[in-house]
C-alpha cells in the first residue's frame, strides 16, 4: 500500500494569539508556553468541511490523475452534513459513478482510521485506488470564550491518493498500520466532548487527555515499529498528532529522539483534529529523501490512537 | 463471516401522526397512504445515540458473551458526539482495552458500509469479533414543524455481533456484500441533508431520493445475488432500508417479489435512518428458518447504496 501524492488546503484568515487575549485575558506568552499555538486559520463564512473537501481534491488532481479513484473514505468530527458526508461531496465532484464511499468520526485519530478501511478494501480486492480527505471545521463548533480549550483549534483539510500497486518515484511505501481504542480508560468518554445540540467542543478533562496521548502515542510508535521489524534508529521523522506542542515534545521525549526529528505544525495551524497530520504530510512532502521512514502517530477524543510507518521510495 | 446476533432498543415514546395533523394540517390518511408510517419513537429527553448505544449493548450481552470482542464499528448521521462516538461508548461500556473502534457516517446506508468495514478487517486478520452498532436520534435534528419531512422519522437502535467463524446453528452466513455511492448523480449531495448547525434535517429533493431508492436497490440486490451465484428464486425475504413503505413496494415490484416477502417495521417506526435494517433483522430473527436467505439492501442521503445476502444456518 502507497501513499502516492497528498494535497492540502488551509483558509487563509489568520486567527492570532491577541484575539483570544482581548476575548479571555491569555497572553500569548501563556498560550505559546501551554500549547505552542502562535496562531490558527478560520474557515470563511461560506467555508466548511465540504467545500474544503472540494477544494483538496482539485489540488489533488492538479498533482495526479483521480479520474479511476475506486474508493473514497473522508474523516471528520466537525461535519458540515452529516448525510453528504465530505465523502460523498469529493465523489460528486469527481463524478465516478457506484464506488464505495464511507467516512469516518473516530475523533482526531481519523486520519489513520481511514487508511485502515482503505487497507482493508484492498485486502478483499475491493478498491486498489483509494481518496481519502479528512477536513475539520473547528471553528464552527468552537467557543472562542472558553478559556479552557477556546484557543486551541483550527481549520483545515488534506487529501491524499493511496493505491495498493506502487505508482512512481518518491511514493512512500506504508510499512504497517495500527489502530485501537482506549475508551475503556475512566475518562476515556468524558475527556474531550464534540457535541452539536450542546454547545459543540469541550475538553473538561485536558489533563487526562494529555497523559493518555502522551503515553498511547509513544507505545502505539513502538508497537508498529516492532511489526514492522524497525526500531528507532531507522526513524527519521515522527509526525504525531498536533494537538499540543508540548505533548508532541514529551512523545520525543519518551521515545528518546531529538526535536529536530519532530514534524510540526501547531505553532501555525492550532489543533487541526484529524487533517493535522495530513497537512504536515503535504506540506512537508519535498524535504523527505528516499529510504527515510516517518512514523505517524495520533491520539484523540474518545482516546482513539494509531500509528503508521511510511517509508519513501 | 457470520451475523450470531442482534439486539434493538426502542424508545418507548410514542408519536402518532395525529402530531402532525394538529401541528401541519396532514392527515393521518395521508401519511399512511405517501410513506406507509403509522407511528415512530422518540427518545426522552436524557436520551441519545450514544445512551441506546449503551443499551443494545447491554441487551446484546444478554444474548451473547462480548467479552472477546476485538473491533468495534458504530454507524449514524445524528451524533450525540462526534468526538466521543457510539463505538467509543459501547468500547467504554465492555470496558475491552486497545481494540480498534472506529465509526462511521454514511447516511442511511451505514449499516452495510459498517459490516463492509468489519468484512476489510477480518481479511486483515486484525480482528475476528466484531461488535456493530447503528443508533439514530433523528428526532433530536428534525423540524417536526418540517410538512415536506418532519413526520418521516424515528429513533432507535440495533447492534449485532459479527463474527469471523461460524458459532452455532443459527448463524446468518454473509454469503456477499457489497456498497457504493451514486453522489455523481445531479441531486446527490443535495437530495436529503443534515447540517447540525443549519437547521438539522431537511429533504428539498425528496422525489429525486425515491426515484434513486427504487432503483439502486433493486439493482443493488441482483449484482449482489449473481456474485453469489443466486437468482430472485433463491430469495425468502427483502430487508430493504425502512424510508417509506411505497419505495419498499416499489422495489418488491421491479424485482417480481410477492409483498409477503417484505420485511417492514416503517409502519410502527418510521424512518430509523440506517438503524432501521438492523431493528427489524432482530424484531424478525425468530421466525427465520434454516437454509432461509435474506436480501438486505439498503440507500440514503448522499446517495449511498449496497445490499447484502445472508443465509440463515
Amino acid at each position: 500500500m502507497y501513499i502516492h501524492a497528498v494535497s492540502h488546503y488551509l483558509p487563509t484568515e489568520v486567527v492570532s494569539n491577541e484575539h483570544f487575549t482581548k476575548l479571555n485575558g491569555l497572553s500569548s506568552d501563556w498560550i505559546i508556553e501551554r500549547t505552542g499555538i502562535e496562531e490558527r486559520r478560520k474557515a470563511a463564512p461560506d467555508e466548511n468541511t465540504n467545500t474544503m473537501t472540494v477544494e483538496v481534491v482539485r489540488r489533488l488532481q492538479e498533482k495526479t490523475d483521480l479520474s479511476t479513484v475506486d474508493l473514497i473514505v473522508g474523516a471528520t468530527y466537525t461535519p458540515y452534513d452529516t448525510i453528504v458526508s465530505l465523502a460523498h461531496e469529493a465523489q460528486h465532484e469527481l463524478g465516478i459513478a457506484d464506488i464505495p464511499v464511507v467516512s469516518v468520526s473516530t475523533a482526531c485519530s481519523s486520519l489513520l482510521n481511514a487508511i485502515e478501511v482503505v487497507e482493508g478494501y484492498f485486502a478483499l480486492n475491493k478498491a486498489s485506488r483509494a481518496l481519502v480527505i479528512v477536513s475539520e471545521h473547528n471553528t464552527a463548533y468552537n467557543n472562542d470564550e472558553d478559556t479552557v480549550s477556546g484557543h486551541l483549534w483550527g481549520d483545515g483539510a488534506a487529501a491524499m491518493l493511496i493505491t495498493k500497486e506502487r505508482q512512481a518515484d518518491g511514493d512512500f511505501t506504508i510499512l504497517g498500520l495500527l489502530t485501537g481504542g482506549a475508551a475503556h480508560t475512566p475518562k476515556g468518554t468524558t475527556g474531550v466532548m464534540m457535541k452539536p445540540n450542546e454547545g459543540g467542543v469541550s475538553m473538561p478533562h485536558g489533563r487526562d487527555v494529555f497523559i493518555n496521548a502522551c503515553q498511547y502515542m509513544p507505545k502505539a510508535s513502538l508497537q508498529i515499529l516492532e511489526r514492522c521489524g524497525l526500531t528507532l534508529e531507522d526513524v527519521d521523522y515522527v509526525l504525531p498528532h498536533q494537538a499540543n506542542l508540548r505533548i508532541s515534545r514529551n512523545v520525543m521525549n519518551t521515545l528518546g529522539l531529538p526535536e529536530e526529528k519532530l514534524i510540526s505544525n501547531i505553532q501555525k495551524l492550532g489543533n487541526t483534529g484529524c487533517a493535522g497530520c495530513g497537512i504536515a504530510l503535504s506540506e512537508q512532502w519535498d524535504i523527505f529523501q528516499r529510504g527515510q521512514r516517518i512514523v505517524i502517530t495520533v491520539f484523540g477524543g474518545g482516546y482513539s490512537f494509531g500509528a503508521m510507518v511510511i517509508e519513501k521510495s
